[in-house]
């Protein structure tokens, strides 16, 4: 179950032949137009990667959201999302964009709507432009072919895959105003991870090419989502790091359409009105998607290229939440830490090390490290010293040999404290990433 | 060619019992005093990391830096640096600090000066308290044989290995005012290495252990001899990575001895007059030492762990420096760079991307790159665009193919450039780095 199971959206996925393997390469996602008139109300919000050579989808879909969040008017609500696999079009210029416009101006006429109703994404090759009669003429087929059902969503998630190895869904269902509000996302990601989405609120919050797409049948004014989104997005996808090199490309966009209850095989219903900000329903509805971003975001790291295990540092005690994040994003970044995790090495001075690389100050001897969970949990650093009994624990051992490691680090008495995620670093990532456009 | 080659500096080695593989791990150099009266004017200058957690010996150099800088007193300027490798005595809060003084004392009573005019200095595991005992008990034998010479240098150089394959020494002789002035230096680093040596004049400039020892018989003051070894360890072991990870113990330390052509086998000689500030002496001498400071850093990453070949990347354009820098070092540093460099793999969208991750704004529309050196050079990516015949030329395939990569990436029409050189990622370096402590 994922972006088909929410009301008012389709799906469907075919091979463009963009990737060397001939494997499918290409999605549609379409939200159906409600009825007119029918007073449903429909939302887009998205975050892209905040590197600052972006590829052409991003610059357009920037574009996009721009006039979403400026209109309360539903015809700024993009009608698709069209994402290709194996070719980025990023590092192309202006013969990019114009290679994303053709391909959006194709869905639009085949699906009945403006060029700029369609959001495009991109994930692949590098320094490529799009071969754009590729996709323009599988599109016909591809809108033809959109339908409902797991089949749909299974081969969009397939298609979007890089060197992913699993695919990636995520769904959760909640009960809002009495209506049953659905909520669905595929995503991918395995290499060039460390996603830094933007805010669209903010100067910029906090890099791989991860992508997500996200449909909900509730109905939700798109700055609502967008607030929604951003916040999620800085505690979810932004906490988790493969590689520490954050793509040109990395797209989270959500599209809602208002349509929850409304499906053809419902009664007569009347539609959801829109989410109010501060309302219970609104906070139940922010915290089931902030779930399904964090389901995806794990998804990814635990897929991360060459990944055997993943762990996950958590920094308390410090400052500010900016702070306890940095340190942690040092820790999960450090070779010599994902080095150490691949070996099931209790090796605590490379995460303290780590830490201490952040350009926070914090006292040695207030700091403090446990690897582990609940009883299983060793103290292996204390106030600043060893613990000498650690090393000789058994359930240091067992901690470091499962499949998921934690770690607490404490650096002071503050009160902030960020978590972030990542995972082992192992030959096999350096055999997929030393022979990869050759 | 090193340490004991400029006059008035004798060293040694032997093995104290703190590698487990059971060769020399404690080093010695000597500054021995000039005779009383003699118009000898000795310097100290030194360097270290900016972790926030630092090791035992980098508190107390901070302190013996501290002194030294604030009085024209040669007294302040050490009679000995004391270096172990094997414990970095790092972590190990006030016990920590009890061990490293206990062997400066000892130093200090069998060398006959204070204990605070022996630097000490350690690398190797975190977090174990120093076997103090091992290595009073080596002291007496250790200054007893401290002697000049090639044998000598190579034995201190081995002495401080960790890791490293290959020992590091650099030497450098130039005239100065008649008097033929001696630098010599030993090195050592390999992993954890990404040196963000501090500077003692500034809020701290920009993290491996690596660990250099530089000796000069130039008469220089402690505070010029730091201001000297502030810009050259900036432009040099600074612009080092081999995995990002900045070491608790980092040091650079320069003792100037001032007895230029005061040899043993000299004729009777005028002691050298202090280098002053703007002359052309001065500058002849800061260039020299930053000569030694480069080819050490060149030789540590050129030792890098699991490196098969060493990458230097140009960022040119920029509107300051320090942008310059930051770009440079989000390339040299990102895994997927490294592990295309590996496979000789001229994958020049990772390089753009990774310059974009270090939160610098540029427009990709000015932006290029090319790989390669001089008439082999090739441009890849011109004014935001691939550049379609380069990846069929086959001076790009001989570029990616040498032990060392030149890039240049041009970023816009700043004024600014800065490089950094990096090493490439590959199976060995896990597998060194997977199973360490245990």
């Amino acid at each position: 179950m994922s972006v088909t199971r929410p009301e008012g959206f389709r799906a469907s996925a075919t091979t463009a032949g963009l990737k060397p393997s001939g494997k499918p390469d290409l999605a549609l996602i379409v939200r159906d137009a409600a009825s007119a008139g029918a007073g449903v109300v429909a939302g887009f919000a998205a975050c892209f990667t905040r590197n600052a050579m972006v590829g052409a989808p991003v610059t357009i879909g920037l574009e996009l959201r721009r006039r979403a969040l400026a209109t309360e008017d539903g015809g700024a609500v993009p009608r698709a999302i069209l994402v290709n696999a194996g070719n980025s079009n990023a590092a192309t210029g202006e013969p990019g964009l114009a290679a994303a416009r053709a391909c959006m101006a194709e869905a639009a006429r085949t699906l009945g709507c403006r060029e700029e109703q369609v959001l495009p994404s991109s994930t692949g090759v590098i320094g490529r432009v799009l071969p754009v009669e590729r996709i323009t003429r599988a599109i016909p087929a591809l809108v033809e072919s959109a339908s409902r059902g797991e089949a749909a969503d299974a081969a969009a998630a397939a298609a979007i895959m890089t060197t992913d190895l699993v695919p990636k869904r995520a769904f959760a269902e909640v009960m809002i105003n009495g209506h049953a509000v659905r909520i669905g996302a595929i995503g991918k990601g395995s290499g060039m991870i460390a996603p830094r989405l933007d805010s669209a609120s903010g100067p910029g919050a906090p890099s791989a090419t991860m992508l997500a797409f996200i449909t909900t049948d509730a109905a939700v004014r798109s700055r609502d989502l967008q607030a929604i989104l951003d916040r999620s997005a800085a505690e979810t996808f932004n906490r988790i790091s493969v590689d520490n090199h954050a793509s040109c490309s990395d797209t989270v966009a959500v599209l809602a359409s208002g349509m929850a209850g409304m499906g053809s095989g419902a009664p007569a219903a009347v539609p959801m009105k829109p989410l109010e900000p501060g309302s219970a329903g609104f906070g139940a509805f922010a915290s089931a998607l902030r779930g399904v971003c964090e389901d995806l975001a794990r998804q990814i790291v635990t897929d991360g290229e060459g990944a055997t295990r993943t762990f996950r540092v958590t920094v308390r005690g410090a400052q500010t939440e900016a702070e306890a994040e940095a340190m942690a994003r040092e820790v999960v970044n450090s070779p010599l830490v994902k080095c150490a995790i691949h070996g099931k090495d209790p090796n605590w001075g490379r995460i303290v090390t780590a830490a201490g690389n952040a350009g926070v100050r914090f006292d040695a001897g207030e700091a403090s490290l446990t690897i582990g969970e609940g009883h299983g949990a060793v103290e292996v650093y204390r106030a600043g010293l060893p613990v000498p009994s650690a090393l000789a624990d058994p359930r240091l051992k067992d901690a470091m040999g499962g499949r998921h490691v934690e770690c607490v680090l404490t650096v002071g008495r503050g009160p902030a404290s960020a978590w972030m995620m990542g995972c082992d670093l192992s030959a096999a990532y350096v055999s997929i990433n030393a022979d990869y456009t050759t």
